[in-house]
């Protein structure tokens, strides 16, 4: 009887991240009537997205149709459609390929890059938030370098070599570190009329330090790695505009050709859809077992929820924080949808913090051990190469990036346009 | 004092394609100041394009930067720049990024896809040409089954499970085999309101067979397999008209989500850039030393020259010819530098023709052997893993094509849209 008021009951998921896939997970095991919506095809792994960017890794090895990760799970459908609304008084999610009624909803959409009200600065800064957005950036980064090759004006050479990453955090930093790596090994003996290695790489951070949620001793750590790879690292430098070709901060100006954007999310607008005060960063305030204050069959999980953890501290935006959700979120639902007793409030289980900083350079704080350098380095790989979704990336993953290693090169430097009816390929206006 | 003469002398190559790689290698051994042009940063091994286009391979498995390629090669510049003109007189190559002044040029700038003077079909029907365009293929197709998914309407369903290949040519013949194979075995089991096995996939063709260059044994038994694969081989449809849903053809027409062309190529405008009457379909007529008539300094090579084998046929325009006449265009400007007697006339020797029609089927034609099926399938695979320029893609794509055969899955099966800056992903309109 159980199982038969199960599979009635309708379960919509919004978004195939960490949260939302755990979610369904639990939700399918359970027997549930679930539907899973996302506005793309697929799972994106986004903690290597900056491997993507900089030509490390291709997009296939990071992403994987969802359709694909619950092929055999009968009771799960997957949908690709983008989340307009909800009716909450109907118990419907609105989307532009049409209502889905649900008797559950999660909504884990996810964030979205900000820029602190100058959304302009976007054509200029792309943030790195879907596979579009990595290979943009990486369209920009070896586009820098060609063009540098074909000019005779050493300014513009100068210009053209200029890259600035904003935003100091773990981003921010793993960018600025492999696009230095580029230029200082990949890229080397492939130019006739430069030295890659002359690239100049700046990263700025508004606060007074990098990777601020981590203990002084380890930013202090990859600020000196940074240093060593011939990364300038400029602090306190608020960000004041962006243009085409120029960043602006508290104390200077930069001409660049390249600008990448690290240094602020906004959650998907889902407080909106369901008509309620935004909380910190856009986020939904949920109660302590994450469904919606005079909803409880709506639950906001992942980044898009605004979650404190038993310190009162907010829930952090990682890949861990966001699947300890889903699986919360699945859970409760599934003994709802039994008739049995939901567990109770959500509790966040910190399991660490990590960084990378190039090739043999990383940062691992996981309670009271912290490790940095060749160590650290290798913890960091393995603890990523366990956390991709299938086989199949695990062994290619990791074969892509021993032969990277063995051989400081990039598998996929490639310049790929945008498609158009009459040229084929055409590269960007930049 | 030879050694001298040839680096003092400047040969500039437009196109980094099988022709103008062969052609580089050979003269960067001379030691020849050398120039590589083209409008890409990267080799694209075009005989694998079709499996991008259908998810099997990522762009990165198929294509290397022609600056990684001859990284070790100090003689050698690699420049990404786009040929608009010669100036014959000044001896100066024209591009979108300045002049490159030459003692001698080799245009192998390839074939574009032609639409018989309906170059407004492009949009609907694209051909297979860049690794842009076998992303937007992938996306369409992958798009189709999805839209099935989402609509209720059994007419506009069977509408998107319609696809239409036009041109029986082996490539052709490779896109329908490939199409029919995601439909009935990748996709299996991941659809909740359609059987993907229910597609429906086209082959056009306006001749009365298809793979009209072999004997018609072979040709007969390529039908049959892609009748096995319920694929509809339709000949003697010679396409009148492509809008954007709907084919039109001699006998018939066809509403279709995704039209794919792969029924005719025309040479690129190189006849245009030097002022000649261009040849059959486009191309250049050239002496029989591939020189230009009246220019012994320029050389046309690859599918941008209309050259004849002994027979007086023209030479076909596969990736082996291509190579042959690169290595011709070397070893003539060698020796020409060198003061050396340059080689007569270009001889082509023909390899074979090969075609594969899904897994476990191919045919191979080499001199009087022929051969069908599964051992014919297994020679086109070693065929074309070696053919592969570096050895680690030898490497990753025997493993990808291994991992495909025994999962029966798609390694790439990715919808990514075109980056835009106020959204990161959007997907295309269709």
């Amino acid at each position: 009887m159980n199982r038969d008021d199960a599979a009635r009951t309708r379960a919509v998921v919004v978004g195939a991240g960490f949260a939302g896939i755990e979610a369904v997970k639990k939700l399918a095991r359970a027997g549930l009537d679930v539907t899973l919506v996302d506005r793309t095809n697929h799972h994106l792994f986004k903690p290597m997205l900056y491997q993507c960017a900089t030509a490390a890794l291709s997009p296939g090895e990071i992403a994987w149709p969802g359709r694909f990760l619950f092929r055999g799970r009968e009771n799960v459908r997957v949908v690709m459609a983008e989340a307009t609304g909800i009716d909450r008084e109907a118990r419907r999610l609105l989307t532009d390929a049409g209502d889905f009624p649900y008797d559950h909803l999660v909504i884990a959409a996810g964030t979205r890059y900000a820029y602190f009200g100058n959304e302009d600065w976007g054509a200029h800064a792309p943030g790195l938030d879907t596979l579009a957005d990595a290979v943009e950036i990486r369209r920009r980064i070896l586009t820098a370098f060609e063009k540098a090759e074909l000019t005779d004006d050493s300014d513009e050479r100068r210009r053209l070599l200029t890259f600035v990453v904003v935003g100091g955090g773990p981003t921010g930093v793993e960018m600025a570190g492999a696009i230095s790596e580029i230029a200082r090994l990949t890229l080397r003996r492939e130019f006739r009329h430069f030295d890659p290695g002359s690239a100049r790489v700046v990263l700025l951070e508004a606060m007074n330090g990098i990777l601020g949620q981590l203990p002084d001793k380890l930013s202090a750590y990859a600020l000196k790695a940074l240093e060593r790879m011939k990364v300038e690292v400029v602090t306190g430098a608020k960000v004041e505009d962006i243009q085409r070709d120029r960043v602006t901060y508290e104390g200077g100006e930069i001409d660049a050709s390249v600008i990448v954007w690290a240094a602020g999310v906004k959650a998907s607008p889902a407080a909106e859809w369901l008509g309620l005060e935004p909380g910190p960063g856009g986020r939904v305030t949920v109660e302590d077992d994450l469904s919606v204050p005079g909803f409880p069959e709506i639950m906001v999980i992942g980044d898009t929820a605004a979650v404190k953890d038993e310190d009162g501290d907010p829930v952090p935006g990682l890949a861990p924080a966001a699947k300890q959700m889903g699986k919360h979120a699945g859970r409760r639902i599934a003994a709802l949808a039994k008739g049995a007793e939901p567990p109770g409030a959500f509790r966040y289980r910190h399991m660490g913090d990590f960084a990378t900083i190039g090739r043999n350079r990383a940062i691992v704080k996981m309670g009271p051990v912290q490790m940095t350098g060749f160590i650290a380095w290798v913890l960091w790989s393995i603890a990523h190469i366990m956390f991709l979704v299938t086989a199949r990336s695990r062994v290619f993953v990791s074969m892509t990036w021993a032969w990277n290693y063995v051989t400081h090169r990039r598998a996929a430097r490639l310049i790929t346009g945008h498609w158009t009816a009459d040229a084929g390929e055409k590269t960007g206006e930049r």
